[in-house]
């Protein structure tokens, strides 16, 4: 049975904590830790009572805590990161690693230094059933080399606080993380572009939205994504893969299909808590699974670094209107698979 | 170039002798009839003013008559066909022959006696692209033998006019006579049995909706036909063809594909009129080309006399609750093909 | 902690060890049983180690036994059940409750004197995703009442000791316990009707496949269910409901769409354990939490017993030819809903 | 009746031929043209016997022949167009306009000089009943502005003559004319650019096969256009409409769907011919229509020339790898709708 001590109770963190407390096999939380100890009393009072701290470093000395799952907001992340390493204990974290490139450089070496597999960064994606499909059916070889991506990051809507750099940092890291690895074959992103179509009447004053991104792989595999955040009609996500011999599309969600008024149906997802729920379960389970084995799964903390220097250059290339480089120096021996 | 002769020029007629005149090739009408004069004289007028009648007989006699098209109700049929029959000239009748089984075997005797093959019966549905696409998937073979039909004929609404009995006479009619032609193989039906389910809250008083039809064929295959014309939907026909190895479904017409509202959605037809339109392009195109060469096409008086029979059974079976019997008497030599 | 002794360690009983185990949250397994005791003993080993019995009775009279879960054969179902009755310990069964209708009988009458709900029969579609979108939609009244279920139970191919009489008590007996379930109401069969299309060359000698079967609730919705299981082309449970304003398709399981070989396609499941497995778990998690709670869920014993008396009216209408009525005698009280 | 006179009797000229004198009403061939005199005999054998010319002028002068269709290869375009305009006769050509912006602008200056609208050109999809669906939906105003335009143009294969530049001028030319006029607003494209992801193995040597061309419009609408003409699956094209509030996909060709060896199925067009053909017949019936009321119809001259300087932007765009202008110098006044 895995000891696991939560850091950061905020809505994700509380939902994680019942997750491994109540779902996920061979694990259980034993302790929780927000700066607010009144968030930390309600996340542990959801699980039947645990060991509260405010000091995060507290939690990971603890020698009941064997391994850690980070849930504070994205910029808090790094420390609790390097002094997991730093204790030699597996941790998890919430996507995305650190928000800047230079943070997760920081944990890459600490990682590296102390020799272990520790850290695993929480892209979910890797966990949803039909990206596994996908994946599948490319290992096949039954369609060829896949040559160009076609995706599109839909939703009905964002609130005022979300800005164009949030369309590559908070959106677009989702398919930065999952397609690289959704194609095989070791691939990283190579150069990138954004192109801002006709804008939207539908979003709020100054936020550049739809916007499509183009992003090509070293081998040259080009992906083109569309994020469009305002689109008023779901959660929709989709993935197309041109293959040499044959495309392949990401299933959709599944739905009754109805015939009412003059149409034939099907439902989108209003939101993106249902469409990947489950992957979270999945991911879960197979980081305590791993972790249970010693290793690690799904993203590792070089895969969070290059996420972080694909979303610079995307940035970069917001600004910029031009096709911008992605520079990781090559992935080290110590990540390679 | 066949010089034609229309009879009746109710809107069906009228329809009829604009499409002859401006749509077919190699046709030209040159007369048309109906009892009520300025009918006859409008329908002339739409087609660049042709010869007048209100006696069927005199047009069918006029010598600039090489052939007849029959467009009355068709409690009327009966009469101008026997006339062309009687005249050696070629009769195409909108659907059905004639409306009692009786009528029909004097027409089929009359063109046995006659010994030429001059009467068309206006099916439409077996010049529809898809019901030809999916004959042609039976009869490749690679689904093997068709076993159960599984049908839907539904509409959006019907009004006060519409009876029990119609759904049979004017609505299954042509399922009763295009799925032997689909399936194939001489097939003619066997029994029959009716079916009512709950009914719907939708349909005026005294009319039973929906109706669930279940014909077998000689040869055993099953058809279940949903009739169901208070739907509130569309026009929505339907066919599935389960074969020994493989199922084929007849397509939906083609519209575009949406997202809006939560939902991703394809049109229904909203009336038969656009669903089937340009299978009447096809049938008279047809049928002039057939007449050319001295043949018929399309559904055959038997077939129309069968149709009859087989409705007999079916408005018989409403009535019964029970399974009765088609009683053909076996295809004559003169019709089988 | 619910603490669960199993009866019948098959193959379904060691994966349900296994699920109970490993997978539900809230219960331990604490002992296994079956009559031949090296069974009992892997079962045993697969689940960590836990006491052994090859008596049932001596199990469900264990005190560190809360609830019993039967999975030995159908025909050895009876007895065990009865005797957890006897004990006051809650039961999960597989389907079917038992072989007889009479057998059934003796069940409901042993719950019903007991005065407790104890019973729940292992029908897994209740827990099944797509039924329950299905039956929301019904439930949400925007579609109007139900009318008419058009189902099909397809299978690639069955063993040669599959038997004509195995389509109804093996295969149509889901759709039998699923339907009124779905369509709410507090429907019940009425009456059963088999008919025999022509049969498949798949189909191995002495087995008649396809069958229609027809069914009708009290309400008079009609159920037309295809039983086809020498299709060859995979596991395939359809069922559209066809109601006053509308129609409903139960979705199919989510695969990618590929396009290769001049064919737009998505692959359909092999078998049927792909199809539902994802609801064992939904469903004994539920059992579990029902019986935490002093409740029971899914079908009753009484459901299991209609779902035995239907089967036996079908099995009749198989050989009669003719339409059989289904007499249940009405719900007692004990059952209401 | 319309009198026409046939330039160019290769396969499409023999074609357009048959189509002109057999389906299209309202018009009659009179005289065909070829400067080999054996392809001008056979054309004429084929409808019929008409007189027959070796010297396009010579046909176009003759006072028989009210209106001209010229069905040369492409870069013989130029000189019956402008014998037509000088005529003052109207004139249907293929597509191209011809093979050069340059050439295209005299056509222009000369119809502009001669001051009557007679040159059409014969860019189909503008006639197709699917293009035109997802037009009045664009158009009704229920989707909001078009911002985004997705497309694929897809073939099984070419042959080794078919090089690099012509998935500009032979593919990709079909979009650049039908897609402004799609999303109407009297919209130009304005900048285009090129990118070459991962080649297919498929394509021989020498051919970039696939391409990505991205091309905006003057309003900023982005449309991104996979041309893959080795994809080996079939004929494929494909074109969705990102709009403010929604997404229209046009309709794919209508085809049974199928169950067979574990998929559900349709099928894919194995080449262009089946895809467009009856967008020919209304093109010509509607280009017949128009000159029968002095006027013309589809693309017209200065669209043709567009059209040239567009694909001319995107030759230098595959070199350059750059984002390239197009320049038009606005839409004459003469041309404006």
């Amino acid at each position: 049975m895995l000891k696991v001590g939560i850091v950061g109770c905020g809505m994700i963190g509380k939902e994680h904590a019942k997750r491994l407390q109540y779902k996920i096999q061979g694990v259980e939380v034993v302790a929780v830790c927000d700066v607010f100890e009144a968030g930390a009393k309600a996340a542990s009072d959801l699980i039947g009572g645990v060991k509260i701290y405010t000091d995060a470093d507290q939690l990971i000395a603890d020698p009941d805590v064997d391994a850690v799952v980070v849930t504070t907001p994205g910029n808090f992340h790094k420390n609790p990161i390097l002094s997991a390493i730093k204790a030699g204990k597996p941790v998890f974290t919430e996507k995305p690693l650190t928000t800047t490139a230079a943070d997760c450089k920081e944990i890459v070496d600490a990682e590296m230094a102390s020799g272990k597999h520790l850290v695993q960064v929480g892209f979910m994606r890797r966990y949803d059933r039909g990206y596994n499909q996908v994946r599948d059916l490319i290992k096949s070889g039954e369609f060829g080399k896949p040559m160009i991506l076609k995706c599109t990051h839909r939703a009905e809507g964002v609130d005022a606080s979300y800005t164009t750099e949030m369309a590559v940092t908070d959106t677009a890291i989702h398919e930065i993380d999952v397609l690289p690895w959704l194609i095989g074959e070791g691939e990283e992103w190579d150069e990138v572009q954004c192109l801002f179509p006709r804008q939207t009447k539908n979003a709020h004053e100054g936020l550049a939205d739809p916007q499509v991104m183009i992003m090509k792989t070293k081998s040259g595999v080009v992906c083109i994504l569309e994020v469009n955040v305002n689109c008023g009609f779901g959660y929709d996500i989709n993935c197309e893969v041109v293959c040499e011999d044959g495309v392949i599309n990401l299933p959709c969600p599944s739905f009754p299909v109805t015939r009412k008024n003059f149409e034939v149906a099907t439902a989108i997802e209003k939101n993106w808590i249902l469409r990947f729920i489950d992957s979270y379960d999945v991911e879960l389970q197979d980081w305590v699974d791993n972790v249970a084995k010693g290793t690690t799964g799904g993203s590792s903390a070089w895969e969070g670094y290059v996420a972080a220097l694909t979303a610079d250059a995307l940035v970069a290339a917001q600004k910029s209107g031009k096709i911008e480089k992605v520079v990781t120096g090559g992935t080290p021996d110590f990540y390679k698979k």
